[in-house]
């Protein structure tokens, strides 16, 4: 399809500002959300952003590219216009994510927090570190971002299980399942969740979930609504989650008055374990623009009945 | 040779002696320390222990066998007595180290203390990580440790740099040298010191070395003896040195009044980045055992040209 104007509005639009324009020959106009004017909407041909803003309306829109990998803010609009392309970004994701993930298992078992309280009181006791080969991992999720997370822990031996709706087996995954019985959840160090958000992960982690855990670190880098708050607290203080780290929320940023904020066993990262980069960003909206142009579909469009 | 009578010592010698008389038919005598007498060296055709005892003699010792990876305990004695063999452990030592170093690099790259600072004060301030392709890291030591640490690091397309006395290339490492020029030494991230301790590394990074670095985060998985103290201090307060990792030290455990335990920008871990256990310490102590009674070379004997 022809694409002669393109509206691209969020966060970071300015630094998209400073890059496109001298790769591309279109109107372009960059804009801070709360500028968009419904006719920027009816002028515009392609949309690119993180999320709808808050007036948004398809207008004369062919082509919505979203500048994160979730897309579930354009489906949760009251209806998707179905003709109109959808596409994500993708990028190092999976890196970022794998290596985000991986951070904080070793901050675990290589006792940085002991080490690190022992040092102030000058106390010098030994405690051997944990190996990545010894311990046991599942991942919710085995699309780009869990594989290349599976690919990196497998890389150190981890024993790595996956949970995905075929249950087809994939590499760099010792196992992958449609479920996860309790036996096995039983033994699992760490729980990761990669999943995308749709209306079956919607709050799929709660107590029913967690009861069944014991002692074990629940990583969240998928979505903040796939997990129910209020039954992670409860698990957490029951014992059946021993840590939480969360880089997603329902609401971001993560509001002051979230119990989640003070909690001991809980870590919070401002959503940073797959940011977008201006100039990645830009590679990807450059390559998806070239496909859409050659009437090619983008290996980046969601698929409306899969939600992603 | 034939060995019949095993002397046992050091930090975890009840735990040796609940593993090794199970699987060996030997004399054994498993002894903390300060209780072996004169009479027991006299009495073992082997030692095996970290260190030698304070009232350490060769007695009638044919073979010597280090708990540890170092040796330099025992090649620091008046002199060797040239007929003894001298052997070390090596298990997973490489994985062990790997793990660690890989734990503090991400640390930094991923901003655990920043996050955790925001955590603190409920600050969303969004700080992208630095991917570990993105960074630069040498080194120093390309033995059984350094490679595995390199192997690691290369599998996250860090680029790595490698010094050895010969300067060969070696699998995982971008480019190994004999030294490192000032031009190098400027744009690496890290510098991570895995050399035996010997008369050619004593004091090896000192104010020299520091004073080429800019802003440049410390690793020390070698000797503490490698390190000139003082002039690292200099060098961290110079902006030479950003931050420094330091596992072992000059005297262990870390005497209360050094002023490293207090520094704002040194982590001090008690000596755990490639811990022994007592498991993997049987495992190569056997393996070693058979070796020399099978009157071959083990893998592990130290070369007395090289100290290591």
């Amino acid at each position: 399809m022809k694409i002669e104007n393109i509206l691209v509005t969020g966060r970071i639009y300015q630094e998209l500002k400073e890059l496109i324009p001298q790769r591309v020959d279109k109107n372009m106009l960059f804009l801070p959300e709360k500028n968009v004017k419904a006719e920027d909407l009816e002028w515009a041909d392609a949309y690119v952003a993180f999320q709808p803003t808050a007036n948004f309306h398809f207008g004369n829109l062919k082509w919505v590219h979203s500048l994160g990998a979730g897309v579930d803010r354009y489906l949760d609009l009251p209806s998707w216009k179905s003709d109109v392309l959808l596409t994500r970004t993708i990028t190092s994701f999976g890196q970022r994510i794998g290596e985000f993930v991986l951070s904080h298992i070793l901050h675990d078992l290589q006792h940085h927090k002991k080490f690190q309280q022992q040092q102030l009181t000058k106390k010098w006791q030994v405690e051997p570190p944990k190996l990545l080969c010894d311990i046991n991992v599942i991942i919710y999720g085995t699309g780009e971002i869990g594989q290349e997370v599976a690919r990196i822990l497998s890389f150190f031996n981890v024993t790595v299980y996956g949970i995905s709706i075929s249950g087809e087996a994939i590499k760099h995954f010792s196992k992958v399942m449609k479920s996860a019985d309790r036996a096995l959840l039983q033994q699992v160090d760490y729980v990761i969740n990669t999943l995308p958000l749709t209306p079956m992960t919607n709050h799929f982690f709660d107590s029913t979930f967690f009861e069944v855990l014991w002692d074990t670190t629940f990583i969240n880098v998928g979505r903040g609504m796939s997990v129910q708050v209020e039954d992670l607290l409860r698990a957490l203080e029951k014992g059946y989650v021993k840590r939480a780290v969360l880089d997603v929320f329902e609401i971001e940023p993560l509001p002051s008055e979230s119990p989640l904020w003070t909690h001991s066993k809980i870590t919070i990262t401002p959503h940073i374990s797959a940011i977008t980069t201006p100039e990645e960003a830009v590679e990807c909206f450059l390559q998806t623009l070239q496909d859409v142009e050659n009437e090619q579909l983008p290996k980046n469009s969601v698929d409306l009945q899969k939600n992603y």
